[in-house]
């Protein structure tokens, strides 16, 4: 085990088809609250974060809870591509590290594939999945 | 919104064939603990726990973080038709309730439906999948 991994779940990604609507359920009916709500280019995705509201955050930021992401394709790409062959649904779970490229290389990841993802954060998705699931690497938001 | 929802992300559940195996890359490689493995019969399902290790917790106990559920069929039930159909792959979302009958009716679930789960907890499966997300509810553990 590498001393940048082990770090917790940041955020479980789920592809939907239009973030606002799919956002909808989450801020009324459990409560979260919107965190961030930004556009990748390079991946063609629109990124919506959602966290426990602050009643439910035990004095934590919302930043150190486990995340929902909603990820709706904005153009051509992977996420794209899930939607299309799958409908909406679950498309991968994300754990901070402290440096993302030694992750990526310490788990056995392509360190060019890393790339500037949510929050500005360097980010990569290991591309061989693990047990059907893919999972993707990020440093923590500061 | 009420009063009984809004909590944290409980955990991630990944569908997978044999939980020992799929445990291995967790526990080697991103440093994660076994923090519960126990069979629910109702469900024909052994349920494994994965939390982040001491050293990454910040203080938090184990089940204060949001953690990455295995679910291995031990026999003919929902998680057996999904690994069936599906492959092994990220399963459903559990989020933490206060009551988890008020919860499940509060969102239009069917009460009926709430079992004994993992850690002995009250638990729910909301029948109606929201944007592809089968929606799972359950009370902390104690």
């Amino acid at each position: 085990m590498s001393e940048a991994l082990g770090r917790r779940l940041d955020h479980v990604a789920i592809a939907v088809r239009d973030a606002d609507q799919a956002a909808r359920w989450y801020l009324d009916e459990l409560g979260m609250e919107i965190v961030s709500d930004e556009i990748i280019e390079s991946a063609s995705v629109r990124l919506v974060g959602l966290a426990p509201n602050m009643r439910h955050r035990a004095g934590a930021g919302p930043f150190e809870m486990t995340m929902i992401q909603l990820a709706q394709p904005v153009g051509a790409g992977r996420v794209d591509a899930f939607v299309r062959d799958n409908g909406e649904g679950l498309h991968h779970i994300c754990f901070t590290v402290d440096d993302t490229p030694a992750a990526t290389a310490a788990l056995g990841g392509d360190t060019r594939a890393v790339f500037v993802g949510g929050g500005g954060r360097p980010t990569c998705f290991l591309q061989e999945t693990r047990n059907g699931v893919l999972v993707e690497l990020a440093e923590p938001v500061p």
